[in-house]
């Protein structure tokens, strides 16, 4: 069974040109067998950490299930890298969830969804608003929160917040798997988005902006860059994304009038 | 048409709590689908250059195929978004190409590949060598040769290079793209491997290893860290792994018989 995020390796590191024999943290990349109704859907490599939350999130992230409810078992498999899940519903065909698709362009932006998507991406409410201060706090949070990095340099990290403080923190050497496992745990906790936000550490993509989406936070705080896509559909969406968050600066990219002072400053579309 | 790798995007900054507006350079996320014998094949998201030697070399790590010469014909619509290939060989089912497997444990560690990558993954004998000087100075090159990273965060870089300079670069909002268009320039351009190393800005994961390893390069330098199943594949497939290579520092990983001074320092196994 693998019990960590990391392992020991012997490394020869180089200091200028001086070399000398040490041993590193590397981080873990675990394969994860997923096996839905009986039929294998997906392997995915991941931290072997939280793997159940990992798979429910996941399944929720492809348009599978919404609702934990949909879950009749779970049983994970440590030893071997396999999960098995049986849903009350049955599956006709794991084809449509892995098949993309691009719409035409309509209005402003050009619009891109994965099939999946269009079901399950919601437009985001949300009356939450923060400050700045608030920012780099809970950033400082998810950092310190998360020594793993530092070690290993190999994880990012996703965690659920209020503007009070962090809640849930979850870790992966990949982005995805990182908010997939947060999603995972919101939706088998059944915890209300209303009132929360998503503090990330990763570069903010058009897939992480939908996985945002599903998950239904109004806004999402990245240490990282957002692409420009990502930037489009946060626009249509409805969500404020906060991007560069450190060393006491940050960007407000869309939707500026949850963030203190912010709004006044936008130019209106 | 999409013409460059970002966008302007306005943008609140806050400067600790005080927040000014300005424009920002966006990286650029562009779909593209691939059409393949006439056939919807995948859609991805990169940066719109170099999109040619992109699918030609996603094709190529997807195992689709191995040269140049398997292609009749590739034809590019950067307005919409959709690259048509014709392939001289016909494509029974696309199904294999997607379906991934683990293997039973064998040896030393736990072995993990994708299935097409049986077939494609091979072991490196090469005999290049570089110092530590060497690798600074490339990974110097990458640095500077690419001032999208430094203007938008957002986009990783592989280089193709010789122990004496930089030959080709390539950049991408993904790793996996930027390694693709890499692989497609090598196969285009029939480009011997056996003088040369790649360069790389991203972390290394399983998958990147297993791109190297088809593109055929016995040197992988990467200013970033790699992962466990990274570093036991390029064990096994014979690839000298050298990461967080940055600010006159680097670690040599596996097989250190490439990098000057580092063999007489590893536990021989």
């Amino acid at each position: 069974m693998v019990e960590t995020n990391h392992n020991d390796w012997q490394v020869i590191r180089f200091n200028g040109h001086k070399p000398s024999s040490m041993n590193d943290e590397i981080a873990t990349e675990f394969p994860l067998t997923v096996v839905l109704n009986d039929e294998e859907f997906a392997t995915m490599v991941c931290s072997p950490t939280d793997m159940e939350e990992l798979v429910i999130g996941f399944l929720a992230s492809e348009g599978v299930i919404r609702f934990y409810d949909e879950i009749k078992t779970i049983h994970l498999d440590d030893t071997k890298g396999f999960v098995y899940i049986e849903l009350h519903k049955n599956i006709d065909s794991f084809q449509q969830y892995s098949k993309r698709f691009i719409g035409s362009c309509c209005g402003k932006s050009r619009q891109f969804y994965f099939k999946n998507d269009v079901q399950t991406a919601k437009t985001i409410y949300s009356k939450l608003s923060v400050s700045a201060e608030v920012c780099y706090a809970l950033m400082n949070e998810l950092q310190q929160a998360s020594d793993q990095f530092i070690r290993t340099g190999g994880v990012h990290n996703a965690a659920l917040a209020t503007p009070e403080k962090t809640l849930v923190l979850r870790t992966d050497i990949g982005r995805h798997n990182a908010l997939d496992k947060l999603y995972g745990c919101i939706i088998q906790e059944r915890i209300p988005m209303k009132d929360k936000l998503i503090v990330f550490s990763g570069r903010v993509s058009s897939e992480v902006l939908l996985k945002i989406s599903k998950i239904g936070s109004g806004i999402l705080l990245s240490k990282s860059a957002p692409t420009d896509l990502a930037l489009q559909l946060a626009d249509d969406l409805g969500i404020t994304v906060i991007g560069f968050a450190r060393k006491g600066k940050m960007n407000v990219y869309t939707h500026p009038h949850r963030v203190a002072g912010a709004d006044p400053l936008m130019n209106k579309q």
